[in-house]
């Protein structure tokens, strides 16, 4: 079917049809029945909370069909709700996804699914339902992700202390570096220049394991993940938690693909790694006796590295602390950061 | 802010607060935490399975903005997907809405929440989560709506079996003629010739308690509800219980209100019955024995009536039998309609 358009393949039914037996999940273990009936049934697992989360992405608004592929594509939507379960402290379980499409090629949609149902098989998350609708001009992904989670192990916004230590996983700012170079030089040529910043970019990978160890180890007041940026996040969590905090510029966790990244976009990898969304890396609250532990945890398991970035503060303000000692407010938005 | 539209309102970030504050669900009993954290947590009822269903509707594909209201909209988007858990035998409880709009008005936008609050307060459901972007010029409405269900309790397609009788609740085709209507006379028009079919197709209502009576009473083999169309729906009920049908077409149940308006729009109500959509009644099935169980049981709590309308066969056909004896094959659509 690969140059067929949709309408040429046999339009939405074909689609659904497709869906279910390409991609759908086997009603196996908690899975009672799957796509194919008015609605998805699940025997939830016994003594833990259920979470949900939701997002709606659309074309032009959320991402651009020129600078991010098909599979790409879905497998960020999908990875993105994946990353919001993974912040609560939960397993992510089920995956219900929406998608209306133009005629595009019936290839096109193929990739969008399989990028989808590579993200959910990379946490052993089943597909078990969702809508496929045809649209004008502009491509819709609704994805609702479902998870589990033990009522003692859930990671909230609103539980961070003054004098907690801050603490994020991995690196900051890849993501954005990747999308920058995308925008600059499109989707072939970024991939040449930069191609761990664009990987990070377009598929990105949720830290779900990096959650659970964290939460093992004990001492973690709160958190979230990073998706809109460090800066803009950090501030959720702060006025969840009532709290401020102040951040070291030079103790925030910046890669050497930043880095060559950003020698090419000739910007700061540390402002970049400042404000820079879709990392979908942790931020997280830790009691201070707990910071060690928590950050081994996380690394021998998954050898993720998750470093120390600041602390909680009393006074409800949100500073960073620059190499020269000086401090200014956290930067939230490129703006700012090209005035400052 | 009646008459500011949504940017000098505040943008999406005074949408979602407004959303959070004033209609957001309290966390109270099974709902740990609702909008306002990287997700939503729930407890699940002890024993019971989950049910977990998702629309995506998007203008002009599904919906146009000149033949619907925003609080019809708003209400018919929650509605639908509160019917197939009610198609499932379950009792709705949670949903997650997510909306993307253009820069109307935002008095518009509230009118489209409060339609999808009161039709989650109509049958207790609370919205827990969501998601609010701008969009170009399209409106689009992702619900996903969580359910439960006692496993003993669950409707599904795939067990009707020769014998069993076909039973509908309600009247079928008013939505269809109120849709034609609409289409043919505009909003306001449209409610002044034929208030009734109009309000069946703008604000339909789910027929959650008829379906609890139903698996309550007994006897029940398969069901689903009706969204696309009697013709259309039985057959997807019959392929996935492989059986065919009989029906009667003087046995289809024909409110007045459909009499009416198929007399302005010189239409035979019988056929609206047939391929009419979005009516979101129950089609069941049941053994013979339990049917009069079955329809007394609805009867009595909710004054819903419910009919036979035929009977399950072995031969794989879905078929109807005229007034004059004759039997022709059910039509789908409009078009197979309209040659007959």
């Amino acid at each position: 079917m690969q140059k067929k358009k949709i309408s040429e393949y046999g339009g939405e039914a074909a689609l659904i049809d497709l869906i279910r037996l390409r991609y759908g999940s086997h009603e196996t273990g908690s899975l009672i029945r799957g796509i194919g009936d008015d609605a998805a049934l699940i025997k939830p697992e016994k003594g833990k909370y259920l979470v949900a989360t939701t997002d709606l992405l659309i074309e032009d608004t959320h991402f651009r069909r020129d600078i991010i592929d098909a599979y790409s594509l879905g497998w960020k939507a999908t990875m993105a709700n994946i990353s919001d379960i993974a912040a609560m402290g939960g397993l992510p379980t089920f995956a219900l996804v929406s998608i209306a499409i133009d005629d595009a090629p019936a290839q096109y949609f193929e990739d969008i699914y399989q990028g989808i149902l590579d993200a959910c098989n990379r946490f052993s998350v089943k597909l078990i339902g969702g809508d496929t609708n045809s649209s004008q001009n502009v491509i819709t992904i609704s994805v609702t992700l479902l998870g589990e989670i033990e009522s003692d192990r859930v990671i909230l916004r609103s539980n961070a202390k003054p004098g907690d230590a801050v603490i994020v996983t991995g690196t900051l700012g890849d993501s954005r570096a990747g999308l920058e170079m995308l925008l600059k030089h499109g989707l072939d040529k970024a991939r040449e220049l930069a191609p761990e910043a664009v990987l990070r970019h377009l598929q990105p990978i949720a830290r779900v394991a990096e959650a659970r160890l964290a939460t093992g180890a004990g001492g973690v007041t709160s958190g979230m993940d990073i998706s809109d940026g460090l800066a803009s996040d950090l501030k959720k969590l702060c006025e969840a938690s009532s709290v401020g905090a102040r951040i070291y510029s030079d103790h925030l966790p910046v890669s050497l693909a930043l880095k060559k990244a950003s020698d090419v976009l000739e910007t700061n990898p540390a402002l970049l790694a400042e404000i820079g969304g879709e990392d979908f890396e942790l931020l997280l609250t830790v009691a201070p006796e707990s910071v060690d532990t928590v950050i081994s945890a996380i690394a021998s398991e998954t050898g993720t590295t998750a470093v120390k970035i600041g602390e909680i503060t009393r006074e409800r303000e949100i500073e960073i602390v620059l190499p020269d000692g000086s401090t200014r407010p956290l930067s939230r938005s490129w703006e700012h950061f090209k005035e400052a």
